[in-house]
């Protein structure tokens, strides 16, 4: 397991590693990333939304990263950046490094393969013939990992994640605890009343640069292979079925569905318990806010939304009653026009 | 875990054993499924949806299996059967058997009851006391079975699933990874502001050919059991509270949730995301679309749909408002419809 | 894993022991619970439910607990007492002890802190440095304790349970199998098209007196701490996302989802697949109904519900189709009535 330690730069200590336009004191100790409201000594902090700007007059921060229409803004020790929030990432990973804690393989792991001398396997985990593992790939306990399977180096496994057999990750993936590639999809045909399985030949491809929540589930495909492209992350309690390609870059927020068969173009945003039924494309670009099923394909990049909207109970239970009769209430609505018009026209 | 070997079949081969009657070179060899679209040399496909009866005259395909209704629209080699999809998934099956790579008990399990000689247990096993396993039942890597269970014969646990004690699973079960059976049920009694743990002394019982997908729970009944029937298929990330008791052969997709005390007759079909909340009935036969809650037990056979319509979200924001007001709205309409007809009668 | 063994007591012990007025025959002996309606020889059940209240006259059970002003509406053993569900609960509890079955460390598990003699933890269990272990913590086989993390005494974790490091569980928390405590929150820096990984520092807390169902996530939080407090009951398959403070004795039913930064007051409860959008704040007391999506904070207790009514499938397309026209019906319903009155107004 992971344990961050104490680390300390100077402001122009990171600036040159990391870029940007330091002004004011570049000497400045930098030890801990915070918020402009909460940041104390030692701690930098960032403006990346004009709504806080007011913010900057107050903050202690010891720095505040900035883009440069802000530059002005703050009179005390910054970096002037066009992209004052993935600074911050930087910062923060650069104080926060990753400290996986073990090395080697534990004498407790089942491992059937050949793997590099820079992997890290924790106990109890569990790993097939045939496996390829690439170079420092974390592996933490209770991870399986079945025959044939690759994982691309510098990839983290948390404990208790489960790939099964001939998956193939990318390079620097990150699976969170619990979560499973590869299982069956959900495939069976109709006989009478009961369902004949229909075997789940193909597997499930993960691109480089992907980040998978906890407990998420992605289903090995039926024929042909699911595919997430690079660069994706996925949340926590996330549904992907069989067959599906998400593109590249795209986010899926916790507990989104994706039904079987859905192709989704490079960037796309899915809020969180969004659904996607099967069979469906999604253009390039397209958003899907957090509650909302998708039930036809989408060709034109934008934001689409269905939520039933929020209200008191009693007022729901009073609403919600004439969503049943909508289609009768717009047939009155047509009849009294008709009839205001034939009044009219009589008069 | 699993992986499959390659295997071929002369057509003739696979009608002796599956059945169906061979139209064209029976001495066709036969190794691999595949679909109209994709099939080349040495692959067999099959025509269950007239919308791709066209493709039959470009597919590549070695063999195709067909309906009789249609087995004059392929002059190349063919199986007729009556379900041609059934058909295909065991030949899928036939060429893609199950290959679970492990035998007998691994040194690093712990098993604390007796069991045949014919199962299969993964490293990092742990099964309990008074345990009973069926012949051939395989049980991969992390498994953890509470004291009691039973699991009949040739049913197959993935990696990491968990059993809790006195659970009992028919014959041919599967279960994919990360799914928990029998976890307590979500019973508690309010006492001012705190709330009192019912003890939960159902288990969970769960019919012969049952497959559930990965990272599903099923919790153990509170005084009676819960009850999964035979021939059920549920998928991914689905939940089934306590008491619960699910029809034969019914199907639950991706991400449904089923509140506690429900009972679903037999062959019901609830589509991804669907929700039914307490103590519901759903007669035999219902289907339920995907992303639709039940609210009131249904007591008619038939598909029942509760979903906010899809649409850009700045026409969301426009349509939704009214939404509050479709009750006054309403209103509206009735008091012009007094009005006009006072008028009209006044005229 | 825990198994319940037969136990007997008079109606007098028990009494003795949970409170209560014993009226009737108090040497009467119990050895379990169940419900009006199934209940047997040597069964207690009880009455909360003014509705069920005519089965006491027909009921065979040994002994019924009753509120005061029911107490006469049986003739036979019971015990009187201000909440029957929640004595109920206790009395289920005694009857049903947690025979956890074993005890000390397993040999197979890799366990690098000092724990306290009174622990149980099972085999393939997996405990890095610096964590610290209560008092007769229970931790089953499979589970992944993070460095660093501690557990407060009487707390119980199922098989294949994750804590990341530094995370904070009360006393007497109880969480179900292959819930993962402290998974990175989900936050990326998005630059161009990619998005950077933003460290995850914080850790989360968990209160006494909370337990959490199967498949559950509590993701640490980004700066500051994911909070659950004392006494939350949180069902399967939640997500809580980073940074959420989740007040004391709320209730989480099964499939719900929480955005990042919600802050939710005491005692609130949320219904199955209920959905909180990112940043919002709830009142104390506040519950909102199964299948409910919230947008905006709400600021005074009550219940809230946002749910599309169920229908028939042929109706529902019938009606849904003009949601999609409810502005331009309402505007049409505006115009009529603008006619209108200027025909009244005209004649």
């Amino acid at each position: 397991m992971v344990a961050s330690e104490a680390l300390s730069f100077t402001l122009s200590e990171i600036a040159a590693r990391l870029g940007g336009d330091v002004l004011g004191d570049g000497e400045i100790r930098i030890s801990r990333v915070s918020t402009l409201a909460a940041a104390g000594e030692g701690d930098i902090t960032f403006l990346a939304n004009r709504k806080y700007r007011a913010q900057l007059q107050t903050t202690r921060a010891a720095a505040v990263v900035l883009a440069p229409d802000a530059a002005d803004a703050f009179a005390g020790a910054r970096i002037v950046t066009a992209n004052p929030y993935a600074y911050y990432a930087r910062v923060a990973t650069l104080l926060n490094p990753l400290n996986v804690g073990f090395s080697g393989v534990h004498a407790s792991a089942v491992v059937d393969s050949p793997v590099p001398d820079s992997v890290a396997i924790a106990p109890h985990v569990c790993i097939g013939r045939n496996v390829v593992l690439g170079d420092d790939v974390v592996i933490h306990a209770g991870c399986v990992i079945g025959d044939g399977a690759q994982i691309g180096a510098g990839s983290i496994l948390y404990p208790n994640v489960t790939i099964y057999h001939g998956c193939v990750l990318g390079e620097r993936v990150i699976i969170h605890s619990g979560t499973v590639i590869g299982a069956d999809g959900f495939g069976f045909a109709p006989e009478g009343k009961a369902w004949i399985k229909i075997p789940q030949i193909g597997v499930v491809r993960i691109g480089d640069d992907v980040e998978i929540g906890a407990n998420t589930t992605v289903d090995r495909g039926a024929l042909e292979d699911t595919v997430i492209g690079e660069g994706c992350k996925i949340d926590n309690l996330v549904q992907i079925a069989h067959n599906c390609r998400i593109g590249p870059y795209s986010v899926l927020a916790g507990c989104t569905g994706v039904a079987g068969s859905v192709t989704m173009g490079e960037h796309c945003i899915v809020g969180g318990a969004g659904m996607i039924t099967g069979h469906l494309s999604l253009a390039a670009g397209t958003t899907i806010s957090a509650g909302s099923l998708v039930m036809k394909s989408i060709t034109e990049a934008g934001r689409y939304t269905g939520v039933f909207p929020l209200d008191t109970h009693e007022d729901w239970v009073r609403n919600a009653a004439h969503i049943r009769r909508l289609s009768k209430l717009a047939d009155r609505v047509s009849e009294l026009e008709k009839q205001l018009k034939e009044n009219n026209t009589r008069d």
